[in-house]
């Protein structure tokens, strides 16, 4: 008899056949311009599901609409597992040091390269094919699937929202299984329990009313883009911790078991270089690398701008200036709190030479789960079984705001899979995911239905 | 007899169409794109030299052509009178707040509306049309005349440099005028005997090698734009003041005799509020506005950037930000010691964190002259028969980098003549000049070469 794993290996070709084509369509949901991109990814979703068994549909919303997916088992009893993913993507045309064309994805050393090869269209694919897999060799799941893939995930899941709530009975489930995050090596599969939350604020100095000639007015007007550097001068202080008052409000001390579990999966100094290519550390002194990025707060400044630096040099004082600031949190900070803390003391000293505004852009707090529950522990034997690598349980320092909306809306377990690598290149110029992940992603996938189907 | 005052007025309105033309030249010098319209303005206003009476030709350099004039009195021992002006343009189509299409001049509310219509095409227009009156109307000049036209003085003049070397017999001459600056008000005219230099710097923060995930990252890594904000809140003190060791060096004490000139030229609290729509005055508290920006040197951050601000938000940690400083200068601070001075500041307290380098773009020295020279005292006739009222003497917060070359290179006085309003909006959207302004700046012109001549 044909098993699942089989037929994964007999069609593994075309799996990445299928999965170019969808990384050939440019689905980026920040901005506007590719709104008919990320239609036509929905569509070719919606259709992928129906070819491989699912009933599928789309949910419309404001933006862009939700992939539906869900398919019946025979089995009495048995649990319901909600799949989520996405089909947008970052934005890559942009960035500097990229090497090859982000949508035109290309396999070379081993690996799929394109923008969304593992953030998160590469990681969802393998969930799907595992499921194909199944289906193509048993006719049937062995648990209930439902199957959701959203389009604004790199945007603010705005529209998941209103979904969750507006649709709640459709999508409710017993456990919802996420591939999106990433593990540090291929033999050290991971399973993230924990995940930072964000807060996303835009920092706007106004000055003069117009651009002025900087000799006439240089020295008798505060600059809007000075004014905006000393602001952001003041967020950190010199020994790299975020000096706003009440931005750490119920932060509780990091415990020594948590240490422990993150010292299981610590960062070398030449990993954290050969992966950052800067030329020191930075940040707080006493927490580990790996506590810095996962289990500490950040504030990034993502954009800032002022004037022209471009083509030549324009002589002029900006009228304004502008920064993006993106934090990261931990339990249990709050996103709006940190945006109202951070604006009383952008906005406060401010001299009245400029006027400074900070507006709130979104957030989500962040996320820790129970390493020990039934979902978990089902998911980490699919890794023995289909990865061959018993799992760690680690931290992620990024974020997936739609897990503590999931969490809160539809009230279950989230369990994250990783089928990709730290290294990656996701949110990056030049990403990429291995081949042989994404083959043992299937397997893990097709192992992972089944534990499921076992973990009552 | 018709006089040249006559024959200006009779041709005013073609005066101003032919100017037009001028303007309708999109001549930007900063950056590339524009080298065509410059030759196009060179090969215009060469023309145009001729078709007024004078031998011309396009004296060619490394970047875009110097317009040559020239014009033998038959008057005996008569002076030389070099004019200078330039054909380029600061760049115009990507200022906010613009009305009106910069390269489509328009005649509006009695003001003549384009890049260009004061810095420099209006104001040396009226220079010329002064010499065509006079060659019109008496078949002669008073003096020997020759005319200078280039077209890199907003992007740095380097090429004239090298003309003042190469051509140095056929530019020498008694006297140099240009007609490139502003006066406050329309009945008070003004001659500028001060201008401030310039030393332009581009500063560069690297951070990683290339943009990484904020959340994987952030935390961990000293992120550029946060370290170029950090390096840009120490160059001033809390006062305004310059923080940078050194940048004042060879600054004298502003004398009383000074102050009281400068006073003569008073910027109300008013006045300078209507003109930038600043909140409030920013600076050194102990000069009057005047003196900040005529007296004392400044440093702008004219651009600043780094990451996206732009079309939604890119989570990522920037490789690197950049700043480009514009300094101001008084007599007698050398640009290059002041570059050397803020380099050992900004690179030498740089975190290892990251690398920072500040490169020289260039600069200038500041210019004082006399005010009681004989050609100064032509210059002032001049405004009194011309213009209608007794000018007053001025000092400019601006840079003409060339004046300090012509007199150091060409060991002549330079007279400074303002045809232009310092509120016509020169480096800022909607730059215009008076239509009655360009009238008395022809007749003060055709004064002008008349006093020129009695002057010795």
């Amino acid at each position: 008899m044909v098993t699942p794993e089989d037929y994964a290996h007999a069609h593994a070709a075309r799996f990445r056949q299928e999965l170019f084509e969808l990384l050939r369509i440019p689905s980026v949901s920040t901005g506007s311009k590719h709104a008919e991109d990320l239609l036509r990814a929905a569509h070719w979703l919606a259709e992928h599901l129906r070819r491989i068994g699912l009933d599928s549909e789309l949910l419309s919303t404001q933006r862009h609409p939700l992939v539906y997916g869900e398919r019946k088992t025979t089995a009495e009893g048995a649990a319901t597992v909600l799949v989520y993913g996405h089909y947008d993507v970052e934005p890559a045309a942009v960035e500097d040091g990229r090497t090859s064309e982000p949508f035109t994805p290309i396999e070379r050393e081993g690996k799929i390269w394109a923008r969304g090869a593992t953030d998160d269209k590469g990681q969802l694919f393998a969930l799907l094919k595992g499921i194909e897999s199944i289906l193509e060799t048993r006719g049937d799941l062995p648990v209930n699937l439902k199957v959701m893939i959203e389009g604004e995930e790199e945007s603010g899941s705005e529209s998941l929202a209103t979904l969750l709530e507006r649709d709640h009975e459709k999508l409710s489930a017993d456990v919802c299984v996420i591939a999106d995050s990433a593990m540090e090596e291929i033999e050290s599969p991971a399973i993230v329990y924990a995940l930072r939350g964000v807060s996303v604020m835009s920092l706007k100095v106004h000055g003069p009313a117009t651009a002025l000639h900087s000799g006439r007015f240089g020295g008798s007007v505060h600059n809007p883009a000075q004014a905006l550097a000393e602001i952001l001068a003041r967020l950190h202080d010199a020994d790299g911790r975020v000096a706003v008052p009440g931005f750490c409000d119920g932060i509780p001390a990091l415990a020594e078991k948590e240490r422990a579990v993150i010292a299981g999966d610590a960062w070398s100094l030449e990993q954290w270089s050969e992966q950052t290519g800067s030329p020191k550390p930075w940040g707080e002194q006493e927490y580990t690398l790996r506590e810095r990025v996962t289990a500490r707060p950040s504030l990034e400044i993502v954009g800032m701008a002022g004037g022209c630096v471009e083509e030549g040099i324009e002589a002029s004082i900006p009228p304004i200036a502008r920064a993006t600031l993106f934090c990261r949190l931990v339990t249990d900070q709050d996103p709006e709190h940190v945006w109202e803390c951070t604006r009383r003391y952008v906005e406060a000293p401010t001299p009245q030479t400029v006027r400074s505004e900070l507006a709130y852009m979104g957030g989500a707090p962040a996320v820790v789960m129970d390493r020990g529950c039934p979902a978990m522990q089902a998911a980490r034997r699919a890794y023995e079984r289909g990865w061959g690598r018993s799992p760690r349980f680690v931290r992620e320092g990024g974020s997936i705001p739609i897990v503590s909306a999931i969490r809160t809306a539809l009230k279950m377990p989230v369990v994250l899979m990783s089928f990709g690598l730290r290294s990656d290149n996701l949110h990056a110029p030049n990403e990429h995911l291995s081949v042989e992940m994404f083959r043992r992603g299937v397997d893990t996938a097709i192992a992972l239905f089944d534990e499921l189907a076992r973990s009552d």
